[in-house]
């Protein structure tokens, strides 16, 4: 059972994302909890102002802390339960060894960072750790926030029907996925290579390797080095080299 | 104008995050405009069956090409007006960069993949470029295309109120943020930075473009081989590692 309670001013963006698929599915089972705090809640004026003006200008608003600190807090206690996260484009950056660092945790806060950011004493004296999604600029932290519930609840055990169907994930085994191919056999005179058709097992274990480690070398050669290769996986990236030099 | 096509199992999914915020005054205000289409529609068996097997095992399921071609076909034209785009992790890694790059273009096709991955024909013989969000899996390419969708959509002139607000935003100028503080001048005995509060433009300005080359110092020091620097930030720089190697 992983639980997650997500503290932002959109609770409806979140939402539907957590009523479909493998996330509904895995909270109908009971492994996954997630509960969706509205900010403005704890906004105790009248107008639930939770965002003003920066100090000396600069444009854009900035959220306030002290709707922040009372949501979090009257949720999770002072000091909080559990590891509380802000998704915010200075955090470390999300890859697949820090969502399995994270599935460690039982119970983690997410704070969704919204206009141009929170003010700095969140993240000074409430938040423990801070995350980013990716290097590039997105209005909230509600959609990262939902990447990394998304990729948490894959490494729950039993949320996927297969339990071992994430280990081919692209990332997951630190290369590129093989290809996929479905029926038909052949399409618009576009076929499905032989050695799928085969019914060669060993055959098709080292073609998808071979694949795998292709696509890699193509595409994202730098994550080659962090991979644990085989001798018959390094003779085969030689031998791609050796091509390219011809 | 910007225009979007999404292709996608699940549109209910994608049409909360479009009606809210940023991205619904963006509509709105006819600068942006996301036409979601849901795959299953071009299935035509009775059972609008849109993924099977793979072959030769695997585990998972694969979405079918026929379906694929057939929606993006027929919104699009053939071959599609427009670059056709497939969210999955073994794209190209999205960044800002990329967001400038594809913003150029009017008119984009998404993508989202599901389940183990779809059918390496569409890669082949109906997408033009590959993104990925980054080195971790998530269910499907749903969060992914909101997430390029909206970091696009900050990029359209006139989609934020403040036009300039984006050249300050984390990754736009190469470089982490500053701090932003809001009211209260102190919350909790915690003080807002005094020289926030001094009126001083000049100082106020030194001090932010000192926070941000700290900040990116201190968590992505990789950041600033890519960006820009004075004389004077470089002399910032080498006064922190001077201080660090003490």
């Amino acid at each position: 059972m992983q639980q997650f309670d997500v503290f932002t001013l959109f609770p409806e963006m979140l939402q539907p994302y957590l009523s479909v698929s493998i996330l509904q599915r895995a909270i109908e089972n009971g492994l996954l909890q997630v509960d969706l705090h509205n900010i403005r809640d704890w906004a105790v004026d009248k107008h639930h102002v939770t965002d003003d003006a920066p100090y000396a200008g600069g444009g854009g608003m900035v959220m306030k802390p002290e709707p922040i600190f009372a949501a979090v807090e009257s949720v999770l206690g002072t000091p909080p339960g559990c590891p509380v996260i802000l998704l915010t484009p200075q955090g470390r950056p999300f890859n697949q060894r820090v969502a399995a660092e994270l599935s460690k945790y039982e119970h983690l806060a997410l704070i969704c960072g919204r206009y141009e950011g929170v003010d700095e004493r969140v993240r000074e004296h409430l938040v423990n750790d801070e995350i980013s999604i990716g290097d590039f600029v997105v209005t909230g932290g509600e959609l990262p926030a939902l990447i990394l519930i998304d990729a948490l609840t894959r490494l729950i055990p039993g949320a996927l029907g297969d339990p071992d169907a994430w280990q081919d994930d692209s990332h997951a085994s630190g290369l590129l996925e093989y290809p996929h191919y479905t029926r038909p056999a052949e399409f618009r005179g576009w076929k499905v290579p032989d050695i799928l058709l085969s019914g060669n097992h060993a055959e098709i274990s080292h073609w998808r390797r071979q694949q795998a480690l292709l696509r890699t070398w193509q595409r994202r050669r730098e994550m080659l080095e962090k991979v644990e290769l085989s001798k018959e996986d390094k003779q085969f990236l030689e031998s791609l080299q050796d091509e390219q030099n011809l």
